[in-house]
């Protein structure tokens, strides 16, 4: 057993012998020291958003409060686009799709004139929107099925590497709010377990979710297609079919919660209306929670959007906020940086 | 900051100036003690069971080892229903079916004519067993949907504090198997995330995993039932409805495994070929791996069951362990005792 020699334990015996002390050195720490609430928001601003989520940390943490909340139960739970990163100019994931559409192509020689492929191969963003839900998750299918789950994870990673934002330029890892980081970071300091809840693919933010914000595999719960066992000469794999197997958004939030977590979040954090029922889910339990929207303010720095002003909108989900005192982040004036490279 | 007092940085001072010794106290402690490998098998008797678990684990955690598989990889699966806890004289989760149809039967005074339930309410197993699949399912549904998430959890925690089981007159939850309850422990002494992958239903387990095999609500994967959200006038609820939502049982446990944990096991334990298909996803991953089957041999103390022989059976399971060296537990000769109170 390797010991670290102590510089007090060592000069104590001479320093007592020469009559400095009369008893033990009192540096000895045979037991960890206690655990110390870390306070680190450096990219927030001093204000009332900050403060109500150490206020809620605080709380549930300390023995003697009476809101105090074992640490087995500190469930926190993150919606991932517009909450954790960017979603503009459209859901990463749809970039990540018409991607790869381009690279399929040459295998497809059908889809210069089937919709909506073409649409995404002539760039025409507007006869892409007009294909609807329907055309989209054809897009999704036939770019997220048909390989197995091994092959896709590869696709992601590869994607993620080489790909870049097309207004910023950057890496998609690279477009993760700094403060949202420094909550994760502080909920984990404290005891929770943090957890993304999205309406994104499961296995689409699987590879990376860990490196990005520390958040393992088996902490995302997001929607997904089917899978099935499939024994082949070279042994099992696992292919992804392209039928839809659950859509992690709306309704389907607390159902997803409940199916991967099996207990109730004490803390959520969004930014649409399809993270009002997950929000309320957390609510709705019987100790304390703490509800947040991430509010896109900042048409300089970000962007700036909320009622019914993009896909997911936040319409309800700001008069449920003020209605119940949730939380609700002024991007522009709570976030002293927004990306970590700002 | 409190300080724990240590006998030898105390008594040094003394010794070293009646000069017993001439250098620091060595006793001094400023980081955590190493990591020790824990070794606590007592209810397994010496034997290669035993050997080639404690083996494998050596392997993955030396750092120095060419199969070092880090912390966050050291993923654990175990069957539950004849791998953690006895499934006989039936699955226990049918069992509390069968209790639930006598509890809700005033309400439902067609039960009495209708199959399964007359079958149920008659002691009648032949002809619940003729029943099939079809009449099972109909059980499972008619005790299992039709109440909130919140409702369901009470039923289950109930009728675990007050069932017996039928030969053993025990609490169902002291039917678990020691040795493995040891086993659990011990890979999760050594970094493992230890998980259940069983086809029983993933909310009959999450009530008591955490109390009875350390294993939390977020670690534990089952078959599982439709859920709906619902508002109502009293706040959010997650409805149970009477519909299948997923076998997680044969081909499914790797579906279950990549939804749920969303990286591949190194370690599987089961005891049926139900469990085939999690062994064989585990021994594919490109690393080391570990698949154990506990055999049912000992009919003194539990049960002797195997090939054909019970509604999982053991028969392909058998075959592949052999041919592939995977361990075969022989109960009746590796464990010294079965149950805890042995």
């Amino acid at each position: 057993m390797r010991r670290k020699l102590n510089f007090w334990c060592m000069t104590m015996p001479l320093m007592v012998a020469l009559g400095f002390f009369s008893t033990g050195c009192g540096q000895c720490e045979v037991e960890p020291p206690p655990k110390v609430v870390v306070d680190q928001f450096p990219s927030w601003n001093e204000g009332v958003s900050k403060q109500t989520i150490k206020d809620f940390v605080v709380r549930v943490t300390d023995p003697a409060s009476s809101e105090f909340v074992p640490e087995a139960e500190r469930i926190a739970v993150f919606d991932n686009d517009g909450t954790l990163w960017s979603e503009q100019p459209a859901y990463f994931q749809l970039l990540f799709a018409i991607d790869r559409v381009k690279v399929l192509a040459p295998e497809h020689p059908e889809w210069k004139t089937n919709q909506p492929f073409k649409a995404v191969l002539d760039g025409d963003m507007e006869a892409l929107a007009a294909g609807g839900e329907h055309g989209l998750l054809e897009l999704v299918m036939a770019t997220h099925g048909g390989m197995t789950t091994v092959e896709f994870e590869a696709i992601v990673r590869n994607w993620l590497a080489t790909a870049k934002h097309p207004t910023t330029g950057r890496p998609y890892t690279e477009m993760v709010y700094q403060p949202m980081l420094e909550v994760l970071d502080y909920l984990r300091a404290n005891g929770f377990k943090t957890f993304i809840v999205s309406g994104g693919g499961i296995e689409f933010m699987r590879p990376w979710t860990e490196e990005i914000y520390g958040i393992p595999p088996e902490q995302v719960v997001g929607s997904s297609i089917k899978t099935a066992f499939e024994m082949r000469d070279d042994g099992p794999v696992l292919v992804r079919l392209p039928e839809l197997d659950f859509i992690d958004d709306k309704e389907g939030k607390p159902v997803g919660i409940n199916s991967h977590i099996g207990r109730r979040p004490i803390a959520a954090f969004g930014n649409s209306d399809g993270d009002l029922q997950m929000l309320q889910w957390t609510a709705a339990g019987d100790g304390p929670s703490f509800c947040l929207y991430v509010h896109h303010t900042d048409a300089d720095r970000e962007w700036a959007y909320d009622r019914g002003s993009h896909i997911g909108g936040l319409d309800k989900g700001l008069d449920e906020a003020a209605a119940r005192g949730w939380t609700v982040v002024d991007m522009k004036n709570d976030w002293r940086i927004v990306y970590p490279w700002n």
